[in-house]
């Protein structure tokens, strides 16, 4: 057991109260002392993903932010449109912290052996509440990093890895041979055509602008499409045609994408087919919807058949249902892969009072490629 | 071996041009002398089903349809919009028999002892051409009815009756306990609630007019919300609350009720949350689209957090799923309640000839309650 004096520590908080106003603000907070199976993990390093995003701001206009309080802590408040608070009425009035997924050093440790060994060892962790300078978390929860890796490195070890990597095993595990990826610039869209690369995987690359692009190219993506291109539904198709990809992962959600998509698979497969069939292609097309970066209604046009899906994808159930040893097994491959497939880059590093300055936030709430920050809660603290 | 002369016969056809002209047409044919497995059915009495409409029509514009040639042999055509002539593109200037199921007496038979055994006995079939006067077809295909079962009693076998028990069989196997349906009161949606009332199964009925919530309040239906009812969605959230049903099978195809549907499932699991997810309820929620009656694009608002899907339904990949002898079992079932729970009902009798008259198109492509018509293609000839 350590026998340390209580900790205390900032950690950022995220509530909607009942007259629609959104309040983040950082809280002086004692961390727990950790149970016997518990380790404080002193968060250094801890990334700001889309998904964290949505917690931290619910469904707040970001335009109407405005920041009070102290530069050392600072209150943001923004307005939450009429509208949309119904969507609000499950976290009203909880004081919410933030943060899937961090690295850091284990500062203290619980008596069980499991506990202790991990004391002075950097680890990542995932489980919520890591803007924070200490997270109580279980040691079971702790994957610890390789000697020479920094928290920076370890920061975004879950979240956008396992994401990326779940993806080509949904693909595997569901009879598919090569996939469709949209927003395809992305951080973790990166990661993934690294692992197709290494995989020898077909990945069809959607992106929005000739940059992005670009960028794919440079990293030796052999298929791109680039929706600003007036040709953009053939050169789907011819993709589609080419790689046979049959499931694709869109982090856009909204709009005509997801069935566009569609559309241009069942294009590509028809292109072979022998007769017709006023049902079309009897291959199941899939697109799963993992994010929401178009937050409009999705719409599409039934003009593929009646073999196809659309549907959610998240994570975590997805590890639930792959079960307990083949989640350990994407894992392992994150940690022996880190530097190289699963690295991640950050645009800047802050501390937890500048994510609540105004120019920052205009800058992460984009979710814009080359617009990634990773928070070090103790920047201001150690250094 | 049958030693009859060739038999002559009408068939429906339905052709699309390349210049975008639809023209359904009856011809004479000259039915095939059966193979040693197949036998000759003189068809009296085949449904027109949604399904069968849009073979039939394709994507013509029934507006447009005019009738030429005789009253025995008339000729219908109709403009399919160019926009539409993209999905025709596979059954271009193909001749196309048209009717999936129907029923009628066996008139000829190959030489195989299975074949033979049906000689004179009252069969049902499906497999597409049935808008025929004659069908030859194997013997395997067929299912012979119930001495004292006429062909219009036996006419609609299939389809319907598979369809709804696909539905509930779908329910089980995916793991819901309660169901929703939509276009309720039509005759699949009537048999459904026979069904569902027989096997003690909850069942959520959609629909649009208060005399079709009539019908199957009527029939003993327990819950039925009107969309046409100002507090739609509270009364279908609160359907939804009372059955658990997190499963829909949707017939529009078209429009915002397949997500007004996951939005109120959604509601509905939320009531009973404990605690603040902002992926929303960790249920898995699913509509399947098993028709199109509003052919319109498919538009949804994604408040449901992420377990959910919508797909694409249709009868006979399900049967192919789930195997021969689980097939089997629902058709012993059809044919055990043929005349109590599939039992189908039809406002008319038609010839073929019939069939291709304007007011019999412009009732029967209303696809509407209580416009449902069965051709009897021996009617004129038989009579």
């Amino acid at each position: 057991m350590s026998t340390q004096p209580t900790r205390m520590g900032l950690q950022l908080r995220s509530l909607v109260k009942p007259d629609g106003e959104l309040e983040i603000s950082l809280l002086g907070v004692a961390t727990p002392d950790p149970a016997p199976d518990e380790v404080v993990v002193r968060i250094e390093g801890t990334p700001i993903n889309p998904s964290d995003i949505g917690l931290l701001f619910g469904a707040a206009d970001i335009s109407t932010a405005r920041v009070s309080g102290t530069p050392a802590s600072p209150v943001v408040t923004a307005q939450i449109p009429a509208r949309l608070m119904k969507g609000m009425a499950g976290r009203l009035g909880q004081s919410l912290p933030v943060g899937n997924e961090g690295a850091g050093v284990v500062v203290a440790a619980g008596s069980s052996a499991a506990a202790q060994a991990l004391l002075g060892r950097t680890v990542a962790a995932v489980g919520g509440a890591m803007y924070a300078q200490y997270r109580c978390i279980k040691a079971d929860q702790c994957l610890v990093l390789p000697e020479g890796t920094t928290p920076a490195e370890g920061a975004s070890c879950f979240v956008n890895p396992l994401t990326s990597l779940g993806m080509t095993e949904t693909m595997r595990r569901e009879g598919h041979k090569a996939l469709v990826h949209t927003a395809a610039a992305s951080n973790l869209g990166q990661m993934l055509n690294r692992i197709c690369i290494k995989d020898k995987i077909d990945l069809v690359n959607i992106v929005r602008k000739p940059e992005q692009a670009a960028i794919l190219k440079n990293i030796g993506a052999k298929y791109v499409c680039d929706t600003s291109s007036p040709a953009f539904l053939e050169e789907l198709t011819q993709a589609l045609a080419d790689t046979g990809a049959t499931i694709a992962f869109d982090a856009t959600g909204g709009g005509k994408l997801a069935g566009q998509i569609l559309t241009c698979m069942e294009a590509a497969l028809n292109r072979n087919a022998k007769e017709y069939s006023r049902y079309g292609s009897t291959t199941h097309k899939q697109v799963y919807l993992y994010g929401s970066l178009d937050t409009g209604p999705t719409e599409f046009v039934r003009n593929f058949g009646m073999a196809w899906g659309i549907g959610g994808w998240l994570l975590f159930p997805f590890l639930q249902r792959i079960g307990a040893s083949a989640a350990q097994a994407l894992r392992q491959r994150v940690v022996a892969e880190l530097k190289t497939t699963f690295a991640s880059s950050y645009s800047k590093e802050i501390s937890l009072a500048e994510a609540l300055q105004p120019e920052a936030i205009a800058v992460y709430c984009q979710r814009a490629t080359g617009t990634k920050y990773l928070i070090n809660p103790n920047k201001a603290v150690s250094t």
